[in-house]
């Protein structure tokens, strides 16, 4: 099962790779601006929330042809995040998956204007996918905007970086990563189901769900912070400690973190069983999710 | 006649303004990201994007309800493009229209952050806006994010930086400036014609014309730093020089940039003869960005 899982992952990375080069061969701008843009798109990752935004498709619909222009959209906007994360005004980190982040190899004005360029070029990428009908393209560019934007992820950013130096308690965390994490996955999920024709009723399912796997996704990400394989996570451990992050085990204590986690995932399983739908693959990335190594 | 412009350009600023609040308010977002946002957007500037895009539509509609939304979007555009320009990684400015720069107000990440979420909230306001069709939706969306995006505004920004410390000649400024300021100012003018229901012809023939306003507005810009006011201006005059930024001035001389200038709008005006609609309103704005002196 696990195999089947992998596989099922990989092919998907192996066909966004694909269209990533289709939507950017196309593109006629400034070579560093492209190389800047292609360096963190390429720069591997397991593409989790493309794969989200096509297991959540699946679930209803078979013809994933219809994901693809969304995928990217997501991922650039999830890769522009990362960019301007990594800035010195901001985390001020200088590899990310065991490469140079982006401002260290084009320095810091290249890597600025690579994260606004991937920000806007997403947009485009979905108004111009001749497979979806307008309905289509203004459902997914308001709900990714909102998403995204700055009662969303963004809002998730500045309230991360308000939090830290301070000590905060569950219900912010779990605030804070709702959005800086959790509203990503939920328009992949959302988004997907939608494009797939699922009902309203079904999407608001889906997306309750979404919201536990962020929490998930989220507290492995701590835990692995303290626990992980710097070899396989591509980056130091313990840098939530030096930065001040507020994270689960500082909160909980490793122990609890796992806990919750565990808890966390109770729930996701739970919503998905309402679903109605064949939602297999969604729970298997949800397990795949928890136990994740990097 | 110039005061009568003038009163048109302030009715609609103020009209503009009360857009903003309305778009602002239902928004819940963390308050510092809110101030940091409306901080650079409602610090004033003369909105001559919002107003060219409404003039271009009144050339062949009279309900400006429905530019709005536009406007606003358009002018968060070139309101992050501002902010992430002025940062230490970019131009390093202080000062803008007389007030301290966003970063300098509400520190670097913020400042990055709010543009960000401008950018992005943009999209999402043209995605919600209930008196577009989703067919007029698509377009905006997609000629916004074109514009603005690594193959418009994002790409004169790194051509321009490039340019830095280079000598470059009248067809390589000209190309940085069409796509650093022109795009914007090509995109209010066609999706103003646009959403006024012009003919595709009548559309082509106004973002032409938008090319050389574009051009006129930089050869503009590039005097007033000779020439300029500094009280009128609210910056420093003389900062391209010390900035090694490439000039009309310095490629052609003073006189030579106030010759281009007046070919420029030469060019402008005839283009403007050849929309096929009352353009008087677009000649007077063309007259008032050529002669402007802040």
């Amino acid at each position: 099962m696990k195999q089947l899982l992998e596989g099922y992952i990989e092919s998907n990375q192996q066909l966004f790779l694909d269209k990533v080069k289709e939507h950017f061969k196309p593109l006629t701008i400034p070579e560093q601006l492209k190389k800047s843009m292609l360096y963190s798109l390429e720069a591997g990752g397991k593409r989790l929330r493309p794969i989200l935004l096509r297991a959540s498709f699946e679930t209803y619909s078979p013809n994933v042809e219809k994901t693809y222009s969304t995928q990217i959209a997501l991922e650039m906007i999830h890769t522009y995040s990362l960019i301007h994360d990594d800035l010195p005004a901001m985390d001020d980190d200088s590899y990310r998956r065991g490469l140079l982040t982006n401002h260290k190899v084009f320095g810091e004005a290249t890597a600025i204007l690579a994260g606004d360029g991937l920000l806007t070029y997403s947009f485009e990428i979905i108004a111009n996918d001749p497979l979806l009908s307008e309905v289509e393209k203004v459902y997914i560019l308001r709900e990714l905007a909102r998403a995204s934007g700055p009662s969303g992820m963004v809002a998730g950013q500045i309230l991360d970086m308000e939090a830290e130096n301070q000590s905060v308690n569950l219900e912010q965390l779990e605030k804070i990563h709702a959005l800086k994490t959790g509203e990503l996955l939920r328009f992949a999920v959302s988004a997907g189901a939608f494009l797939g024709n699922a009902t309203e009723e079904q999407i608001q399912h889906l997306e309750q769900f979404a919201y536990y796997l962020g929490l998930i996704f989220q507290v492995q990400d701590d835990i692995l912070d303290v626990t992980g394989d710097e070899g396989k996570l591509g980056k130091a451990v313990g840098s939530d400690e030096s930065n001040h992050k507020s994270t689960y085990p500082k909160l909980l204590g490793l122990d609890g973190a796992i806990e919750m986690k565990k808890r966390y995932t109770e729930k996701a399983m739970e919503l998905l069983k309402h679903a109605n739908a064949n939602t297999s693959r969604l729970a298997e990335l949800t397990t795949y999710f928890s136990e994740r190594d990097h």
